[in-house]
């Protein structure tokens, strides 16, 4: 499908499900979206950070990619991540994406180098013309470390190469303050702000966001939709309540005793045991090295899901 | 005055005014005092981030704190910033604002030392018993560098030892999930949350949170009252477009040119030469080390308050 | 006394001894004098970070000062630390330090607030000019979150502002690159190097380094004389031999629980509490709100002065 | 070749020499393994960060690292960097590796997620188990954004997981706390330790370290061979002559302006022309998105090298 400019709703960062053996699990990641679209989903971003690309070999990446396309089958637009760390490697998984049938890519910063914000605008440009799909730019500061800064961000709006950003900085001022230059430029109309904070959609659309990108819409997509449809109409204490609720949620992604393993860990965990506990994955399996959640995690993933009424 | 309890509303951290030569301008603070309280503020933070306490003497802090509680002449509330490194200077700053007047006190978790979460309660609960004040919490991870946790502050509310906190975090959504969580407890009709996030505030109160302490609130209070107010009556598009106004002002704080001063001095420079061109106040310096704006980057504030109709 | 130019030798950061009350407990302080300068201390640094001087009020730093000065009474040269925020703050730090009789000032770049290099300079240099008494700039980036750079440091020893540098920021490489350009511009003869990094102590010696102020000289102030006397005399073996003894002394200050502590209490607690077993203090009470170390802890700390041949 | 047990001496990151064109230049890179060899070093290091790995393609890899394998032909042994973001991608570049022929392996701790220390372990055994090489572990916190702790890399020594530690934190003090306990525990004979710190070779081979891995050894391999050989016939005031006149010779790093490029770019740019300007490599590129150093730049690093005695 093609891809609506500019890009607007929910768009799930779908996690990729394995089997207990470690290899992607195709049928899983199918049930997936179906779970993602029966409630809504505007489209899904596949090999993100909740995808756990960061873990995935190339070879589990494109099999992934190509299960999700084939499961989409053109209902909605299929976004897909190229994470990695420099201009050449991201743009060797850009065409990957693109010959699997990607709709549009999602690039972060460089990451492991230093970068200067002229290098930065040289990194996405090079990848829009060197894979020839939409770009999202992806800004997601706790893994990269750093920030794309509103210049940047308005360069590659202004010159076309981003056809929008994913803004997982959680710095809802920086958003503001773009999306009221955006507009006064006259390019909100092309550029899509889709905001990765699942816990300030509210406020993101509040403030002119056109969509959101919440890694606990993988749990609860139908959710996000009402959330989204409850703010596109207006009903802004409704569209609050909602999100409070999904905030009382999204304890899940702590379920993980810290002492012994990482937040990513059980962040990624908690949403792949929610999924498997809700039946639409097979086994909540993370790659190496994230540890795997203990059983009482799991518990208390099973209480979150019942406290927010989806169990 | 008493302090209401739960504290709401706005409450502009105020600038501290000096003269040429660097003493506190009382005469001008006073000008300021009668510049928010005109606008419909609902109180007064002394000696805050915006009020350059960091760049004052002891002698300076109680010049102001003193004109501060007898301009406003119990008309509002005033809280008085305590911040310091440790204890026991936060409570020789502490018993100093309650023989001045103060009517609540803001501190700061412990910098300069490293912190564990048990100190930082032990240290808020030392300075609530010994100053015998309302005492608010307030984080500002970007100067003291932790954050204060939920965890932390969850306890505070609870034991009262905290009347509220001053977020100036800009993580809303921590923020969040703490006001359902004050909720939850039944905790939010004693525990007043207040955002320091001067372009998030209709997404505060959206979610919840009971009043601004916006720096910005010096130059212009009547757009932060207006936005409260358009919040408190639930008219949303009314408060986004009132905030989104003053996310445009906004950016009077990067008149200043970064390669010769700090973001510190470019900010609180520019609030103090909005507050010099509106008439305000006699003199727009700062303290030192803080460099003074140019020429031209007082002209770029100009034109800031002119685009917002200030001017 | 006079201050040697430049200063050279072990300079042990003293420690503050409290009473259990929390008083700054001068008689011990005067014991922690005497021992530091049988050992053949060359000068004694108070209120450094070591001496806890972010916990203590005005009063106890004064306190603790005027002890100092007496007990040393001129035999070697007293720098005092003036730690706060900004420039105002620090002069009154300075004049009271002045009045009280040190020789030399210690202080840091600004913290709290965000910093330029140029106003870092302007701080240093009216600290200098308002205190009337040399000045060493105190690199410790893990306090006050900002480095001093190199073009900082050799301005301020380039224009006499500052007698030398006490560098903690660990950062050998830095050390080095300084001490070359000093010894380039032909100040290496008035302008003073000292290492706080107590572990690689033999290093910034073989670079160059006039000195050395070790948190750890506090307990083993013999070692880290025989360690600078090996040096001096081009014995680097036997200074590394020493030194590695010291490193695995050092280990006193992980002997605290950090999960009940922050790491400056165990470090602080460490030092408090060798200081304590070995009879040189009466008491091994840190300040609020420093967590006091455990029994089990103070166990710890006893076999690593065992281990060292120090009990 | 086999590995020696421990690795020792001087083991230059090999810059990845690329044609105007931007493909890897094979000939210049045998010319920079000559220069190197020719000088005495005692192995090289294939992609690591000084070899722009973070900017290299997988094909670009696979060649750089069969052109030194080629070159080297069983002269000194052949460390080939495996960086990726977590264990299934490294194990990748691992197989890749040992298939070409590399004698060692050097993996960072992962990236881009975050880590707990039990999941770090996981995936250096897992590396080493999948591959069968020798392994190092990477230690390089500002690409990688955390540090390796002593008591992982204490494990992975105990039970043979690593050979060694390739140390560019900087740290000397952990460095040297590290080398004590690996004598203490007799590890020494089998745990390799090489800094990557290239000002702070005398002071680590003091500490006992075992070898050096300098990016500058690129440039100037003839003088870190000259220090590592004072150093192990203890002759100490030598060794700090020698990295004394390196210490300026890095300055090259910074040639670059910053106001317009990276750190990264300006330093791998510094060693690209100062090789170039020598007649060692035929073209001074670096990869996208690293900016390029201006004629001035140029300049000025051919300055450092006059300096230095080189040209």
């Amino acid at each position: 499908m093609g891809l609506p400019v500019p890009l607007s709703g929910v768009v799930p960062p779908l996690c990729t499900p394995l089997t207990p053996s470690g290899e992607v699990d195709t049928r899983s990641l199918g049930s997936l979206v179906e779970h993602v679209l029966a409630a809504g989903a505007h489209g899904v971003f596949v090999l993100g950070s909740s995808g756990e690309t960061a873990c995935l070999s190339d070879a589990q990446r494109r099999t992934a990619l190509r299960a999700a396309v084939d499961a989409v089958a053109g209902r909605v637009p299929v976004l897909a991540g190229v994470i990695d760390m420099t201009t050449a490697r991201v743009l060797d998984h850009a065409r990957a994406a693109a010959a699997l049938g990607a709709d549009a890519l999602v690039a972060t910063a460089p990451f492991y180098v230093t970068t200067h914000p002229a290098e930065v605008r040289d990194h996405f440009r090079r990848i829009r013309e060197g894979a020839g799909l939409p770009l999202f730019a992806y800004d997601i500061p706790q893994f990269v470390h750093t920030k794309l800064d509103a210049g940047t961000l308005l360069a590659l709006a202004e010159d076309g190469t981003a056809a929008g950003l994913k803004d997982s900085s959680g710095d809802l001022g920086a958003l503001r303050r773009l999306l009221v230059e955006l507009r006064r430029r006259g390019l909100d109309g092309t550029f899509a702000v889709l905001t990765g904070s699942e816990l300030a959609v509210d406020a993101a659309l509040l403030a002119g966001a056109h969509g959101v990108v919440p890694g606990l819409g993988n749990v609860d997509p139908a959710g996000y939709v009402r959330l989204y449809e409850h703010a596109r109409a207006g009903r802004w204490p409704e569209a609050a309540a909602e999100q409070d609720r999904l905030a009382a949620l999204f304890a899940l992604v702590e379920a993980g005793d810290l002492t012994g393993m990482s937040p990513t860990a059980s962040a990624l965990g908690g949403f792949k045991a929610a999924l498997h506990l809700l039946g639409v994955i097979g086994c909540p399996a993370t790659a190496a090295p994230l540890r795997p959640l203990s059983g009482e995690a799991v518990d208390a993933v099973r209480q979150h899901l019942a406290r927010a009424g989806l169990l």
